[in-house]
């Protein structure tokens, strides 16, 4: 492991962590910051196609700020809580780079007097590009070992 | 990022995790080697003045070692698990530093024959300093996602 | 801190995470190919010798990939997910380290028309040993802070 390397993981960890702050504070400026232009979120990377939402997969950082801002402060306001684990960073060039976390989101709305949840556990699999010399999320997709909600949660989720 | 940034960082995580850890195993000698001598610890970041308990900022490394013990191992003892996640360190000068770590914590009391139970989320915002070789903490703020707990934790809690 | 301590602290961070995800994921040739030949696992460090399961320490990575395997992909499937924080590695030599992580882990099966969970917290207690340029896990002990389950969980588990 180079020494360019070990800076490059240090500071892909620190972007990733800043993506996750930004979407659980819902700082949608510094969220939007963290994307290349091109980047694509698969977010149901253990469904089949046919068992998906429509649009599941957002392709460029336009889609990847909308679809998140819909789901979690949109007409309803979603209290998020994402915490990611070992991280295993991959250097695969100067420039690019891969990585897996292990991955635990919370997150609670208000559907009238029902306080629905969801909790669920999984790996985020994810590329990064460096782009004038910032390390940024190319690519997401998440795969899930087990997800927990109470009954209500799916429909509005999925709508 | 220069290599003694990089040792900087490593010595800030472990730091972090030692204090943590000697909160949990309630090893309270390890705890208080982890901050300055006028650390300050403000555990309501969230709240505005007037809705916090008295005395809620602990100023100097006395008064937080009393306060954290009077909450957890004091008349009631509470078993507390501390877990927090992906630090953005950020070295400031070559003896300053600051960081923020995404965390939540799980407390557990007996009141009598009802067990009482917290669970929190949120960000440690904190300051470091290097003294005589050392890295420091010199400031803790805890700002809040969610909290959830039984009814009556926060009587004690807040007493 | 020697910048070949820096790198084994990082590859030591992933061969633990990797071996985490390989038992979360169910990959056990590549759970297996993250433990020394003679590598011990106590996942009960915090009970008395008389009250531990028969057989809990299990020894060499053969003893330690048929005790998981038994437990959590035998005949009972059981739905892993452990998650851990906060690592404070230390290099003891250029071929030796230790390593002391927080850790959470919860586990579901379906017990007839029951599910049965457990979630626990406690510490992991590793040491590690580099085996022909490869850092490799000798040995851990598992300590906990609490375990919660539903009442029959451990009847299944210890058995």
């Amino acid at each position: 492991m180079t020494y360019a390397e070990q800076v490059a993981i240090e500071e892909i960890k620190r972007l990733f962590a800043r993506r996750i702050r930004a979407m659980d504070t819902k700082d949608w400026v510094l969220y939007d910051s963290c994307h290349t232009l091109d980047a694509t979120v698969d977010s149901f990377g253990t469904l089949p196609e046919e068992q998906r939402p429509a649009g599941s997969i957002a392709r460029g950082k336009d889609q990847i700020l909308a679809m998140i801002k819909k789901v979690v402060d949109g007409k309803v306001k979603v209290t998020t809580v994402h915490h990611a684990h070992m991280p295993e960073i991959e250097i695969t060039s100067p420039t690019t780079a891969k990585g897996i976390w292990a991955m635990e989101d919370l997150l609670w709305w208000q559907n009238g007097d029902v306080e629905e949840h969801l909790r669920g556990f999984g790996h985020y699999h994810e590329t990064y590009e460096k782009i004038d010399g910032a390390w940024l999320i190319k690519s997401r997709v998440l795969t899930r070992l087990r997800v927990n909600s109470t009954p209500d949660f799916q429909s509005y989720y999925y709508k």
